[in-house]
């Protein structure tokens, strides 16, 4: 399986499957089916509710005989509300727990944001508002304040490696200013319409890897109605066309596109077809004119971004 | 003269003199003869090379009884070399010596990039190469340890209020977690082609006044050969046409573009008539259709970007 070497050494792999999204009640059999189908990373987080039902899914794989643990590449996040140093060890052991795991192969945190804390026995995920409905209440811990706890519980062996996501440039050099080591992994939005080379480069430049999410721009979106009316890449004529003569799905062109970037990918679907063709979606090369045209799609358009959710959370600013 | 009040309580002159590329030959009597067409905000930066000219012009100023000190708003700037704590205030006192004042009206980080401490006395300007040569050699000086030492010169009174500058979104609230108080000033490259919207509303959320420095795009950049030969704003039909409608320059359209989005401007011009030109842009109200023609030309086009000097300075990827 294609993989990229992280910085601490260990193997990523190059196609996972995201969890964002995927409904607690389908995360086990989703899991599972995907493990089946082939799957070795699987891309999870606190804030996505379904980390219990996914570790069932996990559970019942190995128990199989499917798959053995260390096969598996799995990923959790670090939720916004959790970014003080004394909530950082205690969310990943609870995390660990939800998925009856011993360690995460890759623990990110999930923004940079911090918002006030709140009690998991209280709310769990805790989204983005302290008491549910109202106002974000923004929380003074600086971001080395939490990169450091990362670096403690990395160290106490609960992650084998560290990373960061939606972090820009300036941000992404002040971390490695004061970590010991720089993130294993930068996850951000990536695609046609998103192609955010310069930042691209500065992470091969200092050696980060880096995973796409939300590899189909808009269509991540349509179902929360955060898709700006934007067309479709799936159906894009210049997918189209390239699907054609390839005669590769328009997905797998889409996620070609990135890993030949050397970009690793996430893609979530439920469908048992399409989960086999994303999976299946490296064995291909897209010419250099392919890639270009593919690239020249960029208008810089970001479909996930905080500010929606408060001002004072314009991170892409 | 218009004037923006900063989270200080201070007012900063809407309208001032930038000195960037002022050369040191002329720099005593551009600034005096400023000082004599009206102006009463200054923009220098120990990297322009020029502050102890600057100073000399200011000083004849005073002593011919033009202008008073207090009436009177000096910025400078710390360079990269100096971010670590002991060096801040070592150069603050030696900036304001060069500039013969007791304190600067605002004083900011020029830019989120620490490179390794050049001794004043080997070479002044630093700039960019540890050598003068070859390559870029970054220091480990987290951003927390230079905004602190920031407050600290600031506490002890060698400037009134203190700023950041060519800062994005995720840093800029990052540095609010550890600010005793936010920044008072952003300074960004600000124009028609690179609006930055988004970095816009967020230092309204915030309370944070914005200069905008090469108010004219491209032409800033001509005699450094890093205009991207791109079209002059000053000669675009969209400004031409307003400054036809307006009986304004295109200079003070562009200037006013600016100003009635809340940011102050520092133009620098040699020429005696463009200098009053300039600094009298206030006095009329470009339409809302005038202003959004005008921001309509945003291409989010940036010229002055440290990338270029190492890709390991790319802070606004």
């Amino acid at each position: 399986m294609s993989a990229i070497k992280l910085n601490t050494g260990l193997l990523m792999p190059l196609v996972g499957k995201g969890l964002w999204k995927v409904p607690r009640a389908d995360a086990a059999d989703t899991v599972y089916n995907a493990i089946k189908t082939g799957y070795r990373l699987f891309d999870g987080a606190g804030d996505y509710g379904n980390e219990k039902e996914c570790g069932d899914g996990v559970a019942r794989a190995i128990k199989d005989g499917l798959v053995k643990r260390e096969e598996l590449f799995i990923t959790s996040k670090l939720w916004n509300t959790f970014h003080a140093k004394e909530h950082v060890p205690q969310l990943v052991k609870k995390q660990l727990a939800d998925w009856q795991l011993e360690y995460f192969d890759l623990f990110l945190i999930h923004f940079p944001v911090s918002i006030a804390y709140v009690d998991p026995a209280v709310r769990y995920p805790p989204e983005w508002f302290v008491d549910g409905v109202s106002k974000v209440q923004l929380q003074n811990t600086p971001y080395q304040e939490t990169w450091q706890a990362m670096e403690a519980i990395q160290e106490a062996g609960y992650a084998k490696s560290i990373g960061v996501s939606n972090v820009q440039g300036a941000l992404l050099l002040d971390i490695l200013k004061y970590a010991k080591k720089a993130p294993s992994v930068l996850q951000i939005e990536h695609h046609p319409y998103l192609t955010q080379q310069p930042l691209v480069d500065l992470c091969k430049e200092l050696g980060i890897a880096i995973t796409a999410y939300s590899s189909f721009g808009p269509t991540s979106f349509v179902e929360l109605g955060m898709d700006k009316n934007t067309p479709s890449l799936l159906k894009h004529d210049v997918t189209a066309e390239i699907s054609k003569a390839t005669g590769k799905t328009p997905a797998q062109v889409l996620l070609r596109w990135a890993t030949q970037r050397g970009i690793a990918v996430i893609p979530k679907s439920n469908d048992p077809n399409r989960l086999a063709q994303n999976l299946n979606s490296t064995d291909f090369e897209l010419s250099t004119e392919q890639l270009k045209a593919i690239s020249d799609l960029n208008i810089g358009l970001r479909f996930n971004n905080p500010v929606g959710v408060s001002p004072l959370l314009s991170i892409f600013a």
